[in-house]
């Protein structure tokens, strides 16, 4: 079913016009050539970019608000990662030409609740027509104080690992949203399957962060392997515990059902959490600080000498968790 | 012939991390979620996006240096367009699984080749595979001093009309490229598909304009037809006159021979120049000074009271431009 799709320029009016600057943005109704943004003395840009693409990163059934919120989303947590306050994006689409008006409408919908949500604003883009599939290119820009963003690379061995929010959900919700969590709770199918499709980017959190003298990173491609990122740019290893990684209600009810679950949700991805590792003397006053910021965080094991990360089961021994992370390349 | 191709993780690290960040930017060799840049007091960031995708913008046997550039320069010549001096982009690029390493290391090398001759930086992006076609998602950044942003809809009826460099080198390239300028000269066949080829952005002529008041916009979709954008935004209508339309030697041989040419090179795409509106009491000034930054610019007509943008051949009527522009979409 091909509805007839208006013009590139009629298009943008209806549906992305609406969600163009008006706060900090100067957008010109994307009727110019380029969007301007003032800088802010006393304060960093931080830039992030990330493209999804249907068939690789969600689903042609998936709905249209849903897929632009999740695109807008996983940018949104790079930022959090990194201590920044998000300001604006950019988003490039390319339409299939099955992709109608009433999915663009519904599309635009998705950003606008978002905007609102995360307090940002559209700064420019470009639309195309594709003889391939529906890509979505977003760049999402935002804030830091001078030289506080946070890095992936800056811990050190001896540092806690802490993680915001609970781990596992996103890959407990892709397999129920596979139907095959066929024995699970039907609010707990609900619950998992919805943490899946919209990712919870810690927005709130990432700028408290930035007081401490952290290593951050956002965790989107399992826990286990997103961990090994940061180790091996610290030129270390980590061991982590099972028993202390945090688990929704939802999450845990299914790996009390059936315990090998327990290495998917370590190494499953889209958590969209932000890992971190802190000194000692400084964890405390962190976790209080990410209270205070709405988001619990979770001490969950330590930086140490050698290479790779160590899951330890409730045994001692170490949790096989099998390739250690998903990559969708 | 599809040669195996290395994980996302090797294809960053080898083709990408090399451009990435070192002077304004802290890229952190694209090992971390986001780059950082520091906010110049006084300046404002000039952002501006766009996609190309092949089958749609370049050609599967365009090589890949070249389609690199050309990616890169559309958004450079937004940024001059608006009077920014460019700092760094963000690339995401969707890759089928054909595309060998020998395609992406070419393609670097273009974007390298680039970011010396234009003095820009890679500060992050995302590559990901796709059933889809090769698609290549820039955002670049540029700045400007505070306010000063040039705008489109800037223009007022009495302006004089301006533009850079030549008109119709694109369009009548792409003729030339398709084999469809047979009677012309070799040498002007070279020099026209090399131009519909490899644009040449107005990054010197840009931050030169900012001084004046002027409207402006970059030329890509057809002389006629961005025109007609201005005189939309400004309320008013544009007459130019045929006779003043600069032309490369190349373009002006193809027009004296056919002289049906002249309406595509006013109507055709991929120019990259830069059209100005400026009162007649600063134009002089504003031709002086684009001159001193190395970019002639030529009065072309004036901005009038009414809609639409009227072409007078030297018999003084209007000049068929048929459609007026191309439309990617």
């Amino acid at each position: 079913m091909t509805a007839a799709r208006a013009s590139e320029f009629e298009l943008i009016a209806r549906h992305f016009a609406p969600l163009a600057g008006g706060r900090r943005i100067d957008a010109h109704g994307l009727k110019d050539d380029a969007a301007s943004m003032a800088a802010r003395p006393g304060f960093d840009i931080v830039m992030t970019a990330d493209a999804v693409v249907r068939g690789i990163h969600f689903l042609p059934t998936d709905p249209p608000d849903l897929v632009a919120r999740k695109a807008l989303r996983v940018n949104l947590s790079d930022l959090a990662a990194k201590g920044a306050r998000p300001l604006c994006y950019l988003l490039c689409l390319a339409l299939p030409k099955e992709i109608d008006e009433e999915w663009i409408a519904g599309f635009a919908q998705g950003l606008a609740a978002d905007q609102l949500e995360f307090g940002i604003e559209l700064a420019g883009g470009d639309t195309t027509s594709t003889p391939g599939d529906l890509m979505i290119a977003i760049t999402a820009l935002g804030e830091v104080p001078a030289g506080r963003m946070l890095r992936r690379g800056a811990g050190r061995i001896g540092d806690e690992v802490w993680v915001s929010g609970t781990i596992g959900d996103g890959a407990l919700g892709l397999i129920a949203a596979q139907g095959d969590l066929g024995a699970a709770a039907a609010a707990d199918i609900a619950a998992l399957t919805d943490r899946y499709r919209l990712p919870r980017p810690r927005t709130g959190l990432g700028p408290c962060l930035v007081e401490f003298d952290v290593a951050a990173m956002d965790v989107s491609d399992g826990l286990v392997q997103d961990l090994g990122h940061m180790c091996r740019l610290a030129g270390c290893g980590a061991e982590i515990e099972a028993s202390r990684i945090p688990l929704s209600a939802a999450a845990a009810a299914q790996v009390a059902r059936e315990p090998a679950l327990m290495a998917r949700a370590v190494s499953g991805g889209d958590d969209y959490e932000i890992l971190v590792a802190v000194a000692p003397a400084a964890s405390t006053a962190m976790a209080d600080a990410a209270r205070r910021c709405g988001t619990p965080m979770t001490r969950i094991g330590r930086l140490v000498a050698g290479e790779g990360v160590m899951v330890r089961a409730a045994d001692g021994g170490p949790l096989d968790v099998g390739r250690g992370g998903w990559m969708h390349f």
